[in-house]
């Protein structure tokens, strides 16, 4: 810290976010990105509007925005294009969250958030089998935030289990990040006209194979996507570049394309699930792009690193309750094949 | 705003960008872009790196940091790469803002971001000729901040005079705005390692032709960046995108085509002030991509609807002290010349 650094944040631990290696080429199962390319009409209109650069970027985003509200059935105030989810859950945050609650093992953002804006928050535990109590969200005085399906444990809860949350809490903002929801849990999007008090967040950095380009949405009552836009016209308001505007909208025309490789990684998934349970795993039952496992027979950490020795990243939480478990991203079933190789060698190598 | 909005941000004013209009082609000479595009090798990079978008950005930006601070004679721990300089400002009043000190005249963001902060405020008049008197800014308490050379007026200071400021200041942040330093003014980027409490912010939306991209630096001791990297890690760690790192490299390895073309937009600058001054304006002597005019014989909200009537976007700000003039982005002299026959037109139109 320098000597200039305000007190106001001098207690912040900013998020770690996942290893991402520049020279070593592993078989990368640890942030949950997609194994499938952008479509080609993605990766064109991308490439095309680079030679745009000079001119700023519209700050409304209406091409993307108007494309992508499309898709839900809403309307473009309805949507706020963001530089990934992430920016949009601090937005959230910052418009908000007087008092929070959010599971005590959910996405580790969450609570560096929090913490950024001073909000004070509650971790509500998940039950012993790691899923989400839902009436323990009944009656709250403040913001919920619910990952859906939940991380890094891909448990998800049903449309009409929200639905009790919000109905049971409508003087308070239930946000819904559903950065997950495409690998087979029901999205609560189209329920926004419904309730005023519903804030969906998506990203186009797993189903739609963007993470490299940054770009998510919140979705809301017009009136919720109003404050957000108060925040983002004070921090940011050319926030969405160009050539990720122009992904963006060929990505939402060649939705067949990334619906079809969400199926193959939810087959994937089953058969990772499966074989990992063959092998004496206990592995949640996850409706998103990575499971979460965890073996008697080896630690957590252990299993990370000599994975990582073996050119497989997983990912591991040095965290109280999930120190056992490592989370596995869903990529191709020739990637699963080599972790599933690697995995059991090591069982055998430890003598399990 | 809703029924849930947060207290905290219940008075904030947004900024207002200058117009982004979608539909009707202008002369836009409003938001201060380049006329020229990228270079092609920039161009064909990010083009090049959509690609890749599969996976995510590298959090700490290596490459293009790394090649940005050589560019400086610097080291990489001492630049921070961002989503647009905007992201930069709002990191470090979050960092180092306890007390702020700007010019009443100057980037109309500095206030905005200081009320989002929740942070105590002065502004500090300019001269009659609006320019920045040094003095005014020794022994103050708190960060200051100066965009040099000052928008929208475009007068600079030598590096000199902010030396002499921050040795005035050896315990408070003097946080220095190039975002317009490649048009003539001298940049204290240089001075990095003499000074802790020295913070530079550029831009390569100007005089690099990428304001749709979104990239900027902060540039300072590594201290101060440490501090600006626990801000970003703990609101948006993957804030820069693939294909505009890529830009950004590219660009730096092209400098050449883009030094270039600030010749030729201070030639153009030079032209369009002295055409000015022939019709009776009264011209700031800039050392920016734009310069601010005014007309006793039309007020500049007058001008800015004329203009915009005849094709021509111009910005004009309706604050107190000038509200007289215009802001004239330079653009190539074909675009120049058309703003200033329009300007001739009008002026006749007036009875001038």
């Amino acid at each position: 810290m320098s000597r200039f650094f305000t007190e106001k944040y001098a207690s912040l631990v900013p998020y770690t976010p996942g290893e991402q290696p520049q020279n070593r080429r592993y078989v990368k199962l640890n942030t949950n990105e997609s194994p499938f390319p952008p479509s080609p009409g993605t990766i064109a209109a991308a490439a095309r509007e680079a030679e745009n650069c000079r001119l700023y970027s519209d700050p409304e985003s209406r091409l993307v925005s108007e494309a992508f509200a499309g898709s839900l059935g809403l309307e473009r105030e309805q949507v706020l294009a963001v530089n990934g989810s992430d920016e949009a859950l601090n937005f959230a945050f910052m418009a908000f969250g007087n008092r929070l609650f959010f599971p005590d093992i959910s996405y580790g953002f969450y609570p560096v958030f929090a913490e950024l804006n001073h909000i004070p928050y509650t971790q509500i535990p998940l039950r012993e089998d790691l899923s989400i109590c839902v009436e323990d969200y009944f009656g709250l005085d403040g913001m919920i935030v619910l990952a859906n399906p939940n991380a890094p444990t891909g448990i998800a809860l049903t449309r009409a289990q929200i639905e009790r949350i919000l109905r049971r809490n409508p003087d308070g903002v239930v946000l819904i990040d559903e950065a997950y929801v495409d690998f087979g849990a029901e999205s609560v999007a189209g329920l926004v006209g419904r309730y005023d008090n519903l804030l969906v967040v998506q990203t186009f950095s797993k189903s739609r194979s963007l993470a490299g380009a940054r770009l998510g949405f919140a979705i809301g009552d017009a009136a919720l996507i109003r404050d957000l836009n108060t925040i983002k016209y004070s921090t940011n308001p050319y926030n969405v570049n160009r050539m990720t505007s122009a992904a963006g909208v060929a990505a939402l025309a060649e939705d067949d394309y990334y619906r079809k490789n969400a199926k193959i990684i939810m087959q994937n998934r089953r058969f990772t699930t499966d074989a990992l349970r063959g092998l004496g795993f206990t592995v949640t039952e996850s409706s998103a792009n990575f499971i979460f496992a965890r073996s008697d027979a080896i630690c957590g950490g252990e299993l990370y690193r000599r994975l990582k020795e073996r050119g497989v990243l997983v990912r591991h939480f040095d965290k109280p309750r999930i120190d056992d478990y490592v989370r596995i991203t869903i990529g191709t079933r020739e990637q699963m094949d080599i972790f599933l190789r690697e995995t059991e060698s090591i069982l055998n190598e430890v003598g399990a």
